[in-house]
């Protein structure tokens, strides 16, 4: 049996939407790592009757632990500690060693905003040392400390990890609360999952769902396997977990799903399209560059993501306006007179313009409709033309109409070219004419 | 007395984190529109008891509108309908008109997947046109239909909303589920609620904490108006929820924020600095460009995420290494011997050489250390300079030094150089030597 877990998210401003939450989905992948069976994860304004309802739900599930995320700031609303404290009946106290701590935080960041009312501040903050009594504290990344609040006591119930909400300081004290005391006898002896992941490009999620009824048909144990398909940026991801003793049904699952879907499966490691593109350039030594028109600067920001990236993405030029591309890329101002802007011609010649002004060993070009203007009968919202180009003289070129809103269109081209690069690198492609 | 909902966002995929849920959000800020009070969002895996625990929970706290997202899809993990009609207590029933129109819009699909397997997907979809019993169909825009299913007759309990997880259907079907009269019914007569928002850049959310404090101080009665600050991207917003009775309230709550912090109050009418600098390069017909080192092309990207951006945003250069800043963007290689790649020098002279090679009125340049590598005691991790300058000739350039993450480095970034762009544009600025 695995401990149980629920997330709950606090703060307004998530609720409405106007901060992503980046919190739930990263505690979910550290439960599922430490063999922790996520129940769910509420999502509640800063009203602490809300926040108080999702703890009572969470404990009437007969969860371990319930952990929580934000609402520890120096702001009114911010009101988690106090409503754990009286949710596990463990009184608050300032914790004055605590307090001077966090003061030392502040006092560092002072220059920052000499424009400050100071002793506001430090009052608002003063609250952030107020503890649970019995809690475990976690000590401030920023200057909110997270708390380990057990139930109180004699009684039953979940204990409950407090969380700052910013996801730099989340993550950062996440550790200290694993390794406490107090959560580590919550979760008693939970097991170690597995979990492994294929990725695979260029079909339908439904065909996927075939593919799983076919295995379970011919044999594979599908019980003892927990696999979820999605798609996700226009590639297909099966997770499967499962515990270590049903590495055969895995095994098995994995060979069924490589035989029938040899051309599109392109990762089986875990990798991402993204760190096979930078894998491959390192170890050879290539340099990358773009010249997009639709996508904007996406494919460039994509490829400088990653720390390290320097050593092989030269730079790339956004070629937006027509007079751009001329200038800026080289591309021949007659193949847009005779082929229009969005043409496979021209990124041809944007690929080469990438290629050779900023003499990198492949080029990438792109230029479509991303909407929801400018789209024409032939060459509709979503028309999108893509070539990339190696020095070594070979050509991928293609053009693809795909669905969804702007930004759907213009983040989707961007994976559809880095699967492009990726087959270019594995020698792929028409010689260059 | 508001209506009160909540939002139960169904896939593991969501769940873990692997696809971010943008549906919960868009969906809350709709109920916001619609007066209708958001208890909060659960989000649980595809096991339909974690959905059936969500629902009972939500029913428990009395709410009178449930809404669903995702869980429609053909795969045996999409259990939504089932669980929902078992849950409302209505037989499920196949809608045999329902399963043509899902057919056809399958055939118009067919090409785009020619090696697919047609039977299996065909009967997969099958299960999509199961009805509850007395439920409202809401029509397809992809292959899953909606759903509006009151409570079985004769008891009490949330209507449940039920809508497809793809956000492009799940936005396109809200207003026909808004519609129907089953959940005109269920929200009955909900009070409109007026929502303002206050944007303000360079200062901490805890100083617009102090000054709501000082507001109810000096008379504002904020037990009318529902505040809620949040720091997005480095702005700090002030959204405010009342009805309509509370107006003179809202009013001098804004008077009295707009007196305190009027040197960073950019927006006040819900506009983001994006929609303002579009807005007014849109007016005075001017264009803009960049050359960008450390964002690698994320404020190109952010310049031309709106439809339209053509009129203004001619393109950039994405000058990651060097030889890259000299050639492309025309930046003095001795700058880079002499101050670094990384110093204002540098960012001014990408600023300039936007400016010149794309022919642009407003040319925007950004050098910095994102990290987590190549930080010095001079120039640490998150150390980013900026240059925008105006073809009038004027020219704002500094640095600045940034928390968190690559990412956050990163995407921080591009926020200042948007408000510095907003500056230059409003005339500020110094005189180009």
């Amino acid at each position: 049996m695995s401990a149980r877990a629920g997330i709950v998210v606090t703060g307004t401003e998530v609720l409405t939407g106007r901060v992503a939450d980046a919190n739930g989905p990263w505690l979910a992948d550290r439960l599922a790592e430490a063999g922790v069976d996520l129940a769910g994860t509420v999502v509640v304004g800063d009203r602490p009757e809300d926040m108080r309802a999702a703890l009572a739900w969470f404990a009437s599930l007969g969860l371990d632990v319930v952990i929580t995320s934000g609402g520890l700031g120096p702001t009114a609303d911010d009101l988690t500690g106090e409503v754990v404290a009286a949710f596990q009946g463990r009184p608050l106290a300032l914790d004055e060693p605590l307090e001077g701590r966090i003061m030392k935080v502040l006092e560092g960041l002072r220059s920052r905003f000499a424009h400050l009312d100071w002793d506001s501040v430090r009052a608002a903050n003063r609250k952030q040392a107020m503890v649970p009594h019995g809690a475990t504290v976690l000590e401030p990344v920023g200057t909110a400390p997270g708390l380990v609040v057990p139930p109180a006591d004699g009684t039953e119930g979940p204990t409950v990890v407090v969380l700052p909400g910013p996801p730099r300081e989340l993550q950062a004290m996440w550790p200290m609360a694993l390794e406490s005391r107090a959560l580590q006898e919550a979760l008693g002896g939970a097991t170690a999952y597995e979990t492994r992941e294929l990725r695979l490009f260029g079909i339908p999620e439904s065909e996927i769902a075939t593919t799983l009824e076919e295995a379970e048909a011919a044999g594979v144990d599908l019980s003892v396997l927990e696999v979820t398909t999605c798609l996700r940026r226009g590639e297909v991801e099966v997770v499967t977990r499962y515990e270590p003793a049903a590495a055969g049904a895995y095994a098995a699952l994995e060979a069924f799903i490589r035989e029938r879907h040899v051309d599109t499966l392109f990762s089986d490691d875990g990798t991402t399209v993204d760190e096979q593109v930078a894998r491959t350039l390192m170890e050879r030594g290539e340099t990358i560059a773009t010249a997009e028109s639709c996508t904007g600067g996406l494919l460039a920001a994509r490829l400088t993501e990653r720390a390290g990236s320097s050593a092989y993405a030269l730079g790339g030029v956004v070629a937006y306006a027509n007079a751009a591309k001329v200038r800026m890329a080289g591309v021949d101002p007659t193949l847009i007179e005779d082929f229009g802007a969005v043409s496979t011609q021209v990124s041809e010649a944007l690929a080469d313009g990438a290629l050779h002004r900023f003499d990198a060993d492949v080029g990438v070009g792109i230029t479509g409709v991303a909407g929801p203007g400018g789209g024409t009968p032939e060459k509709p919202v979503g028309f999108v033309c893509f070539s990339v180009v190696h020095r070594e003289g070979r050509r991928l070129t293609r053009s693809t109409r795909m669905p969804g809103s702007r930004e759907d269109i213009r983040d989707r081209s961007t994976t559809v070219a880095m699967h492009m690069v990726r087959r270019v690198l594995a020698g792929e492609g028409e010689p260059v004419r």
